[in-house]
């Protein structure tokens, strides 16, 4: 038996590694740190890939035999002002067309906070159910499903206003699995005493982990910096039982992709091939 | 009919002023400025009262006229160290002696999170609910009902496990209403949209609201500041719908006091009068 970490291969078997997590690196330096560490799949986003070029991106990342296990994000569908929705759905069918060239299946969607003013939640969550009933069919075409990710409660007001598995699933089972599904990101979800029901639920709906289309890690640290998104631990870090709750995606029969997704200065801070060793040391330690 | 704020006696019929809202005043400040408003219900924090003596704060207050609503708080209970846990009940025990002292029938309990190097919340909220079986016939005695208080779950690994009504609700449910009831403070729940359901079910476990044993508003504003202990908002400057709260509250059978209860540092700075009338202004236009 070897330790933890020391076949890489196995280690790495499901690991990706989301590009925020190294956020100091440009895309070259991404496709090139990965290569050397032997990291075969990556989470994108949309803003350093449109600065880089979205075709050119899509050849590096090909040229560099890299998986795109998803592209962060779309969404912002909660907007009531006619020419402001219209534009969100503009600018998500980009998305939805971004994520094809890329050739990665899974759109992540943050749904969006309350217009100014407003303090109908309900009101908000049903527009972001709408929206996705215009861009659903437009995704499929493309080979692209949209995936809701449920954000931690604190950021209900200003960016997302689905904050749980079940609303993210509520929202999902109106569509085809296969066009809608979500993301269970432990950092958003690990406090939730229902979040086992809720992945039972989605991997139920389907094969291959049914409206499971992202399975996001990331550790839960104190005190929160002012703005509290760029808070997320190292795993191992904080208090979530990553392991736990990989057993229960495991269990609700995903295997795909892992992905590993840190918002935080310190680690941005650091030299990236350094953060990208220990991320896999800690992904071994704490998640596999 | 009279513009909202117009009688006083109306509006201030059910409202009591939790005293971290007038943080900067002293007790006999306190006392003082909710006389000049009219105010007869407060709602005291433990420090400031043994700072001042418990016995001549519970004087200060019967000789002003004033009813406490609500000591704040008991709880951190979620200690492993079997030394820790014994200082933490018998802290508690204190804690209900201070609340028969001042005359108020409710001490609300704040958890406590995680201990260092835990990842285990069931666990931790299993030892709430067993410190509870402990205290709380020490309680009774005394007249005093525990209030278990779910705070919002960017607080679950560092103060407090129990995240929603329904957690709070699971664990209460255990003993008699008389003995433990919950706290519904806005700022906390407005986010779940299961917390109708959760009023309902308090209040249906016996009259006077059941379950219900204290209703506390804040509003909820972004950006949160860091740590995220300060910053609740005026009412009316944030995302909950305060009014729709407390309709459920009230349709839930509580007809008790609406405590309004705001940690923030921007009315710390200002003058307490003013700012209790303008939290008076506030809560008849958006609470009542």
């Amino acid at each position: 038996m070897t330790a933890p970490g020391t076949n890489t291969d196995a280690v790495l078997s499901r690991f990706s590694l989301n590009q925020e997590t190294v956020k100091q690196w440009s895309l070259p330096e991404l496709a090139e740190g990965c290569r050397k560490a032997g990291v075969t799949r990556v989470g994108l986003w949309r803003a350093p890939v449109q600065e880089y070029g979205v075709e050119r991106a899509a050849r590096l990342v090909r040229e560099a035999g890299l998986t795109v296990t998803s592209l962060c994000r779309g969404g912002f569908l909660t907007a009531t002002d006619p020419g402001a929705r219209a534009a969100a759905l503009d600018d998500n069918r980009a998305a939805i067309d971004e994520a094809a060239a890329l050739g990665t299946s899974t759109l992540v969607l943050v749904s969006g906070g309350l217009p100014a003013g407003d303090r109908d939640l309900r009101g908000a969550r049903e527009r972001v159910a709408e929206a996705l009933g215009e861009l659903a069919p437009y995704a499929r075409e493309r080979g692209v499903r949209l995936a809701v990710e449920p954000l931690h409660p604190m950021f209900a007001s200003d960016r997302c206003v689905v904050s749980t598995l079940g609303q993210a699933l509520d929202i999902a089972e109106r569509f085809p699995v296969e066009e809608v599904g979500v993301v269970v990101d432990t950092y958003h979800l690990w406090w939730d005493d229902t979040v086992a029901e809720g992945i039972r639920r989605a991997g139920a709906a389907g094969p291959d982990g049914g409206r499971i289309a992202a399975f996001q890690v990331a550790d839960w640290v104190t005190p929160l910096p002012a703005g509290v998104l760029l808070g997320r631990g190292q795993l191992g870090d904080g208090s979530v039982d990553m392991r736990a709750l990989r057993e229960l995606v495991d269990a609700a029969g995903h295997t795909g992709p892992i992905e590993v997704e840190i918002f935080n200065e310190d680690l941005w801070a650091r030299d990236g091939a350094e953060v990208l060793a220990e991320v896999v040391e800690r992904y071994a330690a704490h998640v596999l």
